[in-house]
């Protein structure tokens, strides 16, 4: 009764369960690149794991949001709220914390609908 | 099946779904404050957001408390032990974080059952 | 509709609605010991109230972990890797954040079904 995706011996990158999918913080593969192209490879795992799960990126019921450096606040933003469907935003949380890797400029869980 | 209260291009407030409401991180709109103030405005925010949603801080489930300054701790719970109805706390974690703006001195998310 | 176990004043340690149980923020008893003995502490308060719940770590849909000093990831990942069950990893995300204490090396919530 619970589907995970992605299912590592540490963590899966997404368990479903009762019409909801719970993602797994997402970090960019090429931590070479800044905040902005980050932050699109971030949210470029998330649409491609939503869809897996049979959603997308409409039906997020709330997402957290962590940025190592809270001065990328911004930035981010805006590659965040180009990719935010017009009218069907999710809940969100952004806060500062530092994350394993010091090259990982930001991570996003979120927790979406299966409608 | 996805209703959003307050819903911006970046976020809505608060997203429902299945019975569930999910409200965004809240923070106060008068920063000038201390942090018993701010506490209070945080508290007071998911107040009206939840009964736009039909419900109210007994069925609160879960709640996420960001403190830029864990040294407020003790401050908050006072005013936050005072909020909490008897006999229907919450989950609860608090944790240090700094926030988007250094003159928000609390930020707090939850998710509430809308019975 | 909703039932809470261990419910104080501040918060329930858990609260269970529709078929999910949501802890609050796990943290060890005995703060004298390092990361992995405060670990094993903390997996083992989550396996009592998964199993007062009705559930178990099996059924974890998501977890949160708080490390107040993130050089401590390799060491609780080898607590973690241990507990996790074979083939029933729950998503997760680990960042740092600065707990109440600073004695408490580590700090969980987890939300896990109860099927």
């Amino acid at each position: 009764m619970i589907k995970r995706l992605g299912a590592g011996k540490r963590l899966s990158m997404a368990t479903i369960h009762n019409g909801l999918v719970y993602l797994a913080g997402q970090v960019p593969d090429d931590l070479s690149v800044g905040i902005e192209a980050q932050a699109s490879q971030v949210l470029g795992k998330i649409d491609a794991l939503l869809a897996e799960a049979g959603t997308g990126k409409s039906s997020i019921l709330t997402a957290t949001v962590w940025l190592p450096n809270i001065a990328d606040f911004a930035v981010f933003n805006t590659v965040w709220d180009a990719w935010v469907p017009a009218g069907a935003s999710p809940a969100r949380a952004c806060v500062e914390a530092r994350l394993a890797n010091p090259s990982i400029r930001v991570e996003i869980a979120v927790i979406a609908a299966i409608l």
